[in-house]
């Protein structure tokens, strides 16, 4: 039975029959389910129930089909041609990035806490089927394709800020509970939820992908019970002084364990130590001991990390860095795999005594440049598993793969052609953030990588938003057309603020090899990032005034609403609304890159612009990379002109962020190029006819 | 048996077994009733029915005995010396005024709405109930006071607001059914909802005084039915055209109906023209057709006014102003009692036709000054009885008279005596604005004038508040010593805003032949008044920001919940507390005129101050009336060191508006006089020993 079918009437038949006196932000209402009020400062109080069946009925069973458990792809794209590579559906999307957790989180009672059990025994941190609400949001800016944080159970096990990390995860194969809603009670499992979710998206065309995690694990697994042995380990006792090992004799900070460096690193005396501490695993050391304790976790369960410290005096060994010498300290809440059953060849040598147990260092890690003679196919197999996994459970309809670039080829080969077998057109992004290795990802099935536009695009006034718009056309795979991401500062609270944000928003549905990307919260200008992994301020934690209820806090780890109520909140979804057609209708124009037309300037400092041939007429987006002014812009027509016999003196203006709807264009020069006013952060949209005689 | 007690019970009983998400402000919480929430806005999270039983039982039963419905005076002062004047407690009084329907106002359910029924069917607007957790907050201040604005049923005929004025009363024996609070639902009437309130200000030592409306009625009465002789009448068709009428023949505007006017007044065409209008009562002009209409009331109910208009072509006329040529239009909702059967003795000869129908002019309106030769015993008899219904039913301790000074000496006599015989030590307050008139309100058995103290109080500038402080003393009857009431701008909202207020009002709980009258809503610096009757200024309608949802409005007639969120809301509730158990100890010194000694000042602009001789030391007050800045004040002792032999060199300062605690006093010039620093609009109390040798 259709799981959305299912959950309206667990929420039907589990509406309590008294008045709930609960508070929605707007965003979650853009369908205009009739609230009970609406307040000045942009709430609404509803009946959560009646507005999820209302949702239900108004939205999702409108263009309804009930099928069996499967991707978008499947069922709409069935036959993918052989010699292309299935997945490319993604090149065409636009993806909205978003933890199941925070992105629904809110104080529906008002009481001036997150609560996990609120006053109605209801969960104030988001839910799969909360999620729901979001979805006429992002339908009416555009996305097709939502791109989820892990869902995964995780470990709170040394877990981060109030919630933990979904990074750590424990178990690949059941869904994080904290995510489950306590308004569908028991009538619906949580997998169920899930696949709600899944598949309320896919009745309104939108693709759901989510992010696995091969490369490491939390300490406190699932998988240690039954494989002990795809772990490193160290004594308990150790645990304290255990450090990535710093290497004085390299003089540089955080570099790449390339080959070079590994014979100073392996006479280094920090790491010669670091490697003795590392223990064989429990198993290994003691069988019979190790049946003992199995059949004791069986009886009593709790964690199994105790009851081997208990028993054996070890632990798991933390996850560092893959880079050398790099400041980041220890990863407490995650640990690696072994990918290998033995030390890596080509570094082993350098061992003295080639019997020490297994150890984590910059080459174990990185087991793609340094692979040993025996994979750990057993473990491999697993993670393969993953995807089909939550392919036939849910229907999910692509992946990226965390930390691929540490993953042995082999494995990466094995995982995506497992996927693909099951869903011949899933999708797979990888997480590559050097442009460089666009080929390669390629190469090995990936349909694009993630790309450094995050790193690029604010940094406009050293010229690598130009660079990246300009250059990126010239990769072998797309990458995301993207201002900030979960790692990253937030683009509101960077320099140029809202503008710059709104800016590159709209721009980016245009980028020529980019998909467009964007990081909930950032289409209601959310300030305070969601981790301040990458390209962090001294400040970065500080985003918001010191008395917001999030000031400090990071949605990564900690119970986080994003700012809903921002009085700006529907400025960016209206932009994205307006330019949704025109992306739509020229989607097939704008995702080829032999349509792309570079485009040069006469007047203007630092506008930014693209082009693209269409079938009878010339699309045209110039953007004003200026957040804080408004300048005069003209476009040199000229080297376009002389490929194309365009209309001389009149254009068409599709849209222009300040104005409000499309109109006639006739502002041309003598020499025929098209000059605007552009305001601050301005984009304009205009095409240009070809002449028909020709 | 005790209402507090049932209605303990009928709450308990009422309680629903769903949660409650109902927000009160801090300021209703002052008892620590432990809340479900605090909020960063200072609203508290309750179960409004936990929360008064917890109130009930930590407050208010405490110090509980059941007696009979009885007044506080009649409990603990049974023996009233003979020459003494009964009532006079209210010269020790610290007064309240509030509005049952406004001063607990508040959004509940927090949806943006004052609802009159809210998600929960419960009621937004204030009632008795809720009045209860007011109370806390009152005893810290040291009010012992209750004064409450009328809660008689009103009449909702073109009513003024969303609410209507409850001066407007049309049945003086019911209580406005809009205080009646659904949270007890059946088990308390009404009539046990009020008794319950003032039995809960008894057990807190606190007196209930009412206002009652003598004068002026609902023209929409319900004692219409019975006595249509009671009233004025006019054609229904004359209404649209009816008005005060102007006499262009005195120059004057607003004056006094003194004989000296009126035979202008009767000679003037607009008079006569006004005169003519007024019809006999319907059942005088037919006595068949009213029985019949009476009839019909009967069986159907509904407006009667509508039912006489259909029989009769007649309705009641409107009141207006007893000033002659006074701008303000006439006052729709109310219209004046007859209160002679006959026609002013002393103006009546003006009249051509002695025979015309009874009229309202303003000899007619004074009936005090122009009384007739039949005075209306029946009505007479009626609003006699209206205080023993109050005393008997509810246990009030007294009553102000409105426009009493328009009633005959007689009736108010009538008043007065019947209502002293249910209770000897029942107190009345005269609405005589006019000081002058002190001396004969006190001959009426009045115990106190309500005087002039909130149109001279605030005008400091104009030498007006030093008049009143000082001249005040020399009446034969105290007044309030108020800065604002019901009717008045608010001092927050008046040049010199909060330092204004706060000054005032520390300082009025010393002011020699004053009693201390705290508008609801002063002690919150309530920037809006609640009526715009006296003194306004141009914008007196717009002190609220636009975006305030009280923008506008006035408690008299809207929705309106005073603005206890403010974030000063604690500012002069704490000065209040500390100067209460000063006042308590000092309060048969400063209310016993015999004490008093005026001070000068030998250095300071404008300060103001009160010494009172107590038995072994002088108590001293001194203001600095600049609300604005900060001066050096130095008393001139000399006068009073002449008359006692005290301290020379050190004092106790018991409170400073800007110290923290009492201390000692050592600052005096080299001829004795002490000197202070004063904040802008701060008040000290300083006592000086007298020497024990003398």
């Amino acid at each position: 039975m259709s799981k959305l079918l299912k959950l309206r009437e667990a929420l039907v038949a589990n509406k309590p029959n008294y008045p709930l006196n609960y508070a929605i932000p707007e965003m979650f209402n853009l369908f205009g389910h009739s609230s009970l009020s609406i307040l000045n400062n942009g709430e609404h109080l509803v009946n959560p129930y009646d507005f999820l069946v209302d949702l239900i009925d108004q939205v999702l069973l409108k263009h309804y089909e009930s099928h069996e458990v499967a991707s978008l792809s499947q069922l709409k794209e069935a036959k993918i041609a052989k010699k292309h590579m299935g997945g490319d559906w993604i090149l065409k999307s636009t993806v909205y990035s978003m933890m199941i957790r925070t992105s629904t989180t809110w104080d529906h009672d008002r009481n001036g806490y997150v609560d996990e059990n609120n006053i109605y025994h209801l969960k104030e941190t988001g839910t799969f089927i909360k999620t729901l609400a979001l979805l006429p949001l992002l339908d009416k800016m555009g996305v097709d394709a939502i791109y989820l944080l892990p869902i995964s159970k995780f470990s709170l096990k040394n877990k981060k800020g109030e919630l933990g990390s979904p990074y750590g995860v424990s178990n690949f194969f059941e869904l994080d509970p904290s995510l489950a809603d306590p308004m569908v009670g028991e009538a619906l499992s949580l997998d169920d939820q899930f696949q709600a979710l899944v598949e309320a998206a896919h009745t309104l065309g939108m693709r759901v992908m989510i992010d696995i995690i091969p490369r490491t694990n939390a300490t406190e697994s699932d998988l240690i019970i039954d494989h002990p042995d795809w772990f490193y380990w160290i004594k308990s006792s150790d645990l304290a002084v255990y450090n990535p090992p710093y290497v004085d004799e390299i003089n540089d900070r955080t570099v790449s364990p390339t080959m070079k460096y590994m014979p100073t690193v392996y006479k280094s005396k920090k790491v010669l130590e670091h490697i003795r501490r590392f223990q064989f695993d429990p198993k290994t050391q003691n069988k019979e001991l190790w049946a003992k304790l199995k059949k004791e976790y069986a009886r009593k369960g709790g964690s199994i990390l105790e009851l081997v410290d208990k028993h054996f005096g070890l632990t798991i060994a933390p996850a560092f860095s893959d880079h050398i010498n790099d400041i980041q300290p220890p990863w407490t809440d995650v640990t690696f795999f072994r990918m290998y059953l033995d030390h890596p060849i080509e570094t082993s040598k350098f061992l003295e005594d080639k019997n020490v147990a297994p150890y984590i260092l910059f080459d174990t890690i990185k087991s793609n440049l340094y692979p040993g003679h025996k994979p750990n196919k057993e473990l491999w197999d697993t993670l393969a598993n993953i995807i089909p996994h939550y392919q036939k459970t849910y229907g999910i309809d692509g992946a990226r793969i965390d930390m691929g670039h540490a993953l042995p080829k082999e494995l990466v080969n094995q995982i995506i052609k497992t996927a693909r077998e099951v869903d011949p057109d899933f999708a797979f992004i990888a997480e590559e953030l050097n442009v460089d290795n666009a080929k390669f990802a390629r190469g090995l099935g990936y349909n694009m990588i993630i790309g450094n536009g995050f790193s690029m695009q604010p940094h406009i006034w050293e010229g690598k938003l130009h660079h990246f718009y300009y250059k990126s056309v010239d990769l072998d795979c797309a990458v995301f057309a993207c201002g900030e991401t979960h790692d990253t500062p937030r683009l509101a609270a960077r320099d140029g603020g809202q503008n710059l944000s709104k800016f590159l928003t709209v721009m980016n549905m245009f980028m020529p090899n980019g998909v467009p990307f964007i990081n909930s919260g950032q289409e209601v200008y959310e300030r305070q990032p969601m981790n301040t992994g990458i390209d962090p301020r001294p400040n970065e934690l500080y985003m918001l005034p010191a008395d917001d209820p999030f000031y400090m806090k990071l949605a990564l780890f900690d119970k986080f609403a994003l700012h809903y109520l921002n009085h700006m909140h529907n400025d960016i979804p209206d932009n994205l609304a307006r330019v949704k057609p025109i992306r739509k209708k020229y989607i097939n124009v704008i995702t080829d890159k032999k349509n792309y037309i570079p485009i040069s300037f006469l007047e203007g400092y630092n506008p930014v612009g693209f082009a693209y041939e269409a079938k009878d007429e010339v699309l045209i987006i110039v953007g004003n990379a200026n957040p804080f002014d408004a300048q005069h812009v003209k476009i040199d027509l000229r080297p376009i002109r002389k490929r194309f016999d365009l209309n001389q003196n009149e254009g068409r203006i599709l849209y222009a962020m300040h104005e409000s709807g499309p109109r006639m264009f006739y502002e041309f020069d003598e020499n025929q190029n098209p000059y605007f006013f552009m305001g601050a952060g301005e984009v304009k949209i205009l095409v240009l006819q070809k002449n028909k005689s020709k």
